[in-house]
């Protein structure tokens, strides 16, 4: 834990800021202020050119003037003077920092030079911060806020780490209304030094943090990445919004931290991969980052409904079932017992409905109590439980009624007890997610929330809450990942890719590349290059009929088109004519590859490119001809264990073709696996190689074989 | 207008009610409260079986005591009590009503015959009514609610229509909070009389409403839902939430209002083909729903974006794109005058990011309208402008040093006009859409909301709701949809269903059902029933080789596995060697067709299926073997109009696939429309085809033709 640069970071015991000073509309000021007002108990250093005192504190002139060496310090300063104190407070001895400074790498060559600069100082003094261009954190715990924006509120469970500041400054208000306390939450902005993993493993160490929200716009050390979430996520969840895939997303994300965007496909592979669930609102990552935080784990997919109206029961069952929940018919036992409570037209079936009624005990309490103890049921949704919203909204139009009682006196005619409500989750260790159109003015969505159980203001988002649960349950089942080292080094493979580079060619053939691939053990055709038809005919006869021609040309995609592809040829003289077609149709004397005709009907497809931050990367689906028109295919890092691999296999659409299917048997799973896994530790060890395109590999019965590759290196 | 039987009913003169009394915890009462503390001008006559007055006003024992005939009455009492009444205000001339009783079909059997009898009494007396097992109704224009939860604010413009009452009262308090306002909002019940459709045929009509939001859980007449609809939604946005696809979600559904729900993917096409835009959650079709209500049309697909922070900025430019919509990089003149106006470090490109400043105008205004004035965007997303959400959070902070001034006194050092904002969208006829972390606490969400522009409490939300406008352009740029009428009945077809039916067969085979589509014109493969090896090989020779041999069986799905089919045989010795194999693998003398092989690597599928409210309804996707792994299908209820046809053909995800595609030309989609429409024709034509597969449908080069197909024909 004290390895890692966020643990002192987060809980110094002294701050030096400098850039804060006693114009309120100054953003060093509002930072400060937070610091001081928000309850944290450590030593407070200001730095002002001219001022006596900041915000009350006595203020130093110099870094030489303070009484202390301060074990944070906070720089809201322009950008040079950034780096300057930088050093100074370096050679004080401090050793870590905020730099809250902008005018870094997001503004062009310029900055990322100055940001180069504040590395290299940071090296030198050995200092470790966050930022530039971030807002700083806070860590409730300690009641230390270091943003901008006012935070009051109880410690929280949620960590969260983010590559945009708003999201740990600007949302304060809004996650206070809903219920929301973060445990610690960290702003990495341009993350020089201290980058978004790490936060990710420091809030995984963290005890008082229960689950982790990332918000991510580009990773810039994916293994190390994946690999510090793979020590977190089967115990503690992790949840992730990635925005940055589309152009636009890219430029914006590139101007204000100058982060790398990848593409959406790779980062919904490797949220998986990483066993980290996805979402796409912020809304999402809070609401759901904080059912995950609050909640006890959910134990299997069944789900319990009970509301006080059809419409949003039925929005609930469904969002359920669009979200691999079950909503279960409860036993006729439970039924019998539900039905002593409710009223003759109200459902017992599970979702109950109570329909409307202004007694909210038997639906917030009494039912749910009964379900959770049935035994029936891994989590439970409600929707409903209401009285002050509805009461304060009548309230205008009886007072005249009830002789001019108050709102407050009115109110108090409906005392409410909630203690046993809300110690459902607790006590029967099942997670409870609650739907109210009643905001906090409401004494029951306030008491749900103040004891930390959520209230969503929408019976579907309750659901996908739970489905998030529910997630988390499966990647706690997730199998073992276990990592392996790379295998030794294939010399054939590396023997023909330097023969190609020195030749200056850029492709390997689709012989040459199904040599390199076999080098590692993948599945490829048997074949012979043929350079006549007489040599094409014996190696025919050699491979056994019937065969397939085709001229041996990098242009995978349109071999077929070109007719440079003769398929089930069963004689020789079928062989030898099929030759003088390709040579007639390649207009050249292009080699021809003779390979065994193999059979079947299952076309699928795994290639290998490299992307910013992640290296090579492992892609699998359908392929065929109809490779582009399904576009049904998904992506990890390489290298792959085992497991990383299996589970590739099942996350495409179609994952239904791999199994028994319409008298084709299933596919050897853990043959494709390997491949997968091969491809990877290929292109891990050949990083000349820039991209791999198997298309297709043929399931032959059940085995698949690569019929058709190609290999592209890179330019230099 | 006045010929829908809601325009009556939602503007009465009078109203009487049944069951409201004295005690403000009794519904009956509840419904009174709201319509006469609400600001309703019309005439009020609660019956009361004992009470002297209600609620302040006279009541009367009976029915024939009221004084002059009410144009509505409202009755929440006991169910048979219902009944009698109904019957009494019938006698007594009232013609409009508003069951809100329960205990009808909901319940089961019984209920369902009291249901039929209410609808009897309304018949006898030419009463059109709402419910029963409703919750009312409202009418912002004439100020009247007779639902159970009190609403005030300004007349709207947002229709709604729900099958769940609670979305017509649980929620306003929820609405009003958001600043949508309803125009008139429409709780169906149990449909007995007036129905969904009515609804949306009425608000279609109702002036003052701008867009129609529905909540649906199944519809019983599913031609007429769609007929209204499409004349609706070419002019006036329609945006609908179906629940009810998920068994638990059906189960929920049918108790609470007995409404029949139909699969999810039904409704999915029944949508589209409606022009109707379709939400996942009850929070999208309100905030959707205002959008569309309150915003000018998108005339185009460029958004601009404009915020004070590089998260959302990112968050709404993906969102955008994962939604068809654009976010351009702005002109060179554009950005220069952009430039002018932020900080250095701030990006001009589009997201605008302003960065965070306390000053708002710019972010709020200046830049806004640059854009706007521009002509480069057809919409903007606004995100951050924000003032005293924020200064009432650092206000206690501030307090001390600021000579302990008040909050009221320090909120009015920051005055803001915002005048100029508000006006922006109606002065340039662009949709605005902002998005705020801050609910009304803060000034400007409140004066946004206060103005009708929406404002949604996360970035994605508002790019989302955008995208609603723009998916609106689409619709309302739809090409014309032309009912024309049936043709005539085939008699050769009618013939060969007539025979089955005598002859006790439930399903025809391959090759009758081949001519039951050929006598629509829809393309088959030639092909001829042989009872010989001798026979099969003159057909063969008829036919022109190379011919398919198959069994002609009714079991489609399992052909080809069983070694019934035989491809590509290309001479008389092949056909008779095939046949003995045919009758062999058959094990007994079955029919063996002998067809042309069509040739053509692109398959497709086309089908019939009858539903519940929609009778025949026509799939269309992607065949083969792999179309249960594939899953890629669309669903359009019949008769097609040629538009409706064109739709389903782009609606697929693979719709690539019939596009000119890797050297195979565009399939002819003219005539692959034909076939569809000619299908459903098929189907209303001759009521005792149960189901139509015709799977695979090859592209023979451009060619649709139906290789394979089956016809189920009705139980009896």
């Amino acid at each position: 834990m004290k390895n890692n640069p966020l643990y002192k970071l987060m809980n110094p015991g002294s701050i030096a800021i400098a850039g804060a000073g006693n114009n309120p509309r100054k953003m060093g000021t509002l930072h400060a202020l937070n610091i001081l007002k928000g309850g944290y108990g450590g030593k407070f250093f200001p730095l002002h050119p001219t001022e006596e005192t900041v915000l009350g504190h006595k203020a130093y002139r110099t870094v030489d003037q303070l009484p202390q060496v301060p074990e944070l310090v906070m720089l809201i300063v322009p950008t040079d003077a950034a780096l300057h104190l930088l050093d100074e407070f370096g050679r004080l001895g401090t050793r870590r920092a905020i730099v809250v400074t902008s005018g870094f790498r997001e503004t062009g060559a310029a900055g990322q030079k100055k940001e180069e600069e504040l590395q290299e100082i940071a090296r030198r003094h050995n200092i470790r911060f966050l930022g530039p261009n971030c807002i700083g954190m806070m860590n409730s715990q300690i009641s230390l806020n270091t943003t901008v924006m006012p935070l009051s509120g109880q410690p929280g469970r949620l960590g969260m780490a983010s590559q945009s500041g708003t999201y740990v400054t600007q949302t304060f208000s809004y996650l206070k209304e809903r219920g929301i306390h973060f445990s610690k939450a960290i702003s990495v902005g341009n993350e020089t030094d201290i980058d978004i993993t790490d936060a990710l493993e420091y809030l995984g160490q963290d005890e008082e943090t229960k689950a982790i929200a990332l918000y991510i716009e580009g990773i810039k050390d994916g293994a190390r990445f994946i690999d510090v979430a793979q020590k977190i996520t089967p115990h503690k969840p992790v949840i992730a919004q990635y925005v940055g895939g589309s152009a636009a997303g890219a430029r914006a994300g590139m101007s204000h931290t100058g982060s790398m965007a990848g593409p959406d496909f790779l980062y919904e592979g490797i949220f998986k991969q990483a066993g980290i669930i996805r979402v796409d609102t912020v809304e999402d990552l809070y609401l759901n980052g904080w059912m995950l935080a609050s909640q006890p784990p959910m134990r299997g997919s069944r789900v319990g409904v009970v509301t006080n109206s059809g419409g949003p029961g039925t929005a609930i069952s469904d969002t359920c079932d669009k979200n691999n929940l079950e909503v279960p018919r409860f036993s006729p036992q439970l039924q019998e017992q539900i039905r002593q409570l409710i009223q003759a037209q109200a459902s017992s079936t599970n979702p109950v409905d109570l329909t409307f009624d202004l007694n909210a005990r038997n639906l917030s309490v009494v039912i749910p109590e009964l379900i959770m103890q049935s035994g029936e049921v891994d989590g439970l949704v409600l929707h409903g439980a209401m009285s002050h919203g509805f009461l304060r909204a009548i309230h205008p139009y009886l007072q005249e009624m009830l002789g001019g009682i108050s709102l407050e006196g009115f109110l108090a005619q409906f005392p409410v007890d909630f203690t046993d409500m809300v110690s459902l989750p607790v006590k029967y260790q099942l997670p409870m997610a609650v739907s109210s159109f009643f905001g906090n003015e409401d004494n029951y969505t306030a008491a749900f929330r103040s004891h930390s159980i959520p209230v969503f203001d929408a019976p579907e988002k309750a659901a996908k809450a739970m489905s998030a649960l529910h997630r988390h349950k499966e990647i706690r089942e997730r199998k073992e990942i276990e990592r392996t080292p790379l295998p030794a080094l294939a010399v054939e493979a590396e023997k023909i890719i330097a023969e190609a580079v020195a030749a200056g060619r850029q492709v390997l053939d689709e012989y040459q590349a199904k040599q390199v691939l076999a080098a590692y053990g993948i599945p490829v055709t048997r074949e012979r290059l043929a350079h006549c038809a007489q040599e094409a005919a014996e190696a025919a006869q050699k491979l056994g009929f019937p065969v397939v021609l085709k001229a041996s040309s990098p242009d995978i995609a349109h071999k077929t088109e070109q007719g440079l592809v003769h398929l089930n040829l069963k004689t020789v003289d079928d062989v030898k004519q099929a030759y003088s077609a390709v040579i007639a149709a390649a207009g050249s004397q292009v080699p021809v590859l003779v390979a065994e005709m193999v059979q079947g009907q299952r076309e699928l497809l795994a290639g290998m490119s490299r992307f910013p931050g992640f290296g090579p990367c492992i892609m699998f689906g359908i392929g065929g001809i109809f490779t582009e028109a399904i576009k049904d295919v998904t992506f990890r890092a390489a290298p792959l264990t085992e497991t990383e691999a299996e589970e590739m296999l099942t996350d495409i659409r179609t994952a239904a073709l791999l199994q028994q299917f319409r008298g084709m048997p299933a596919a050897e799973t853990a043959e494709l696996a390997r491949l997968l896994r091969k491809l990877g530790e290929l292109a891990l060890l050949h990083p000349r190689i820039a991209e791999i395109d198997i298309n297709p590999i043929v399931l032959s019965g059940s085995r698949p074989v690569a019929v058709d590759a190609l290999i592209v290196l890179t330019k230099e």
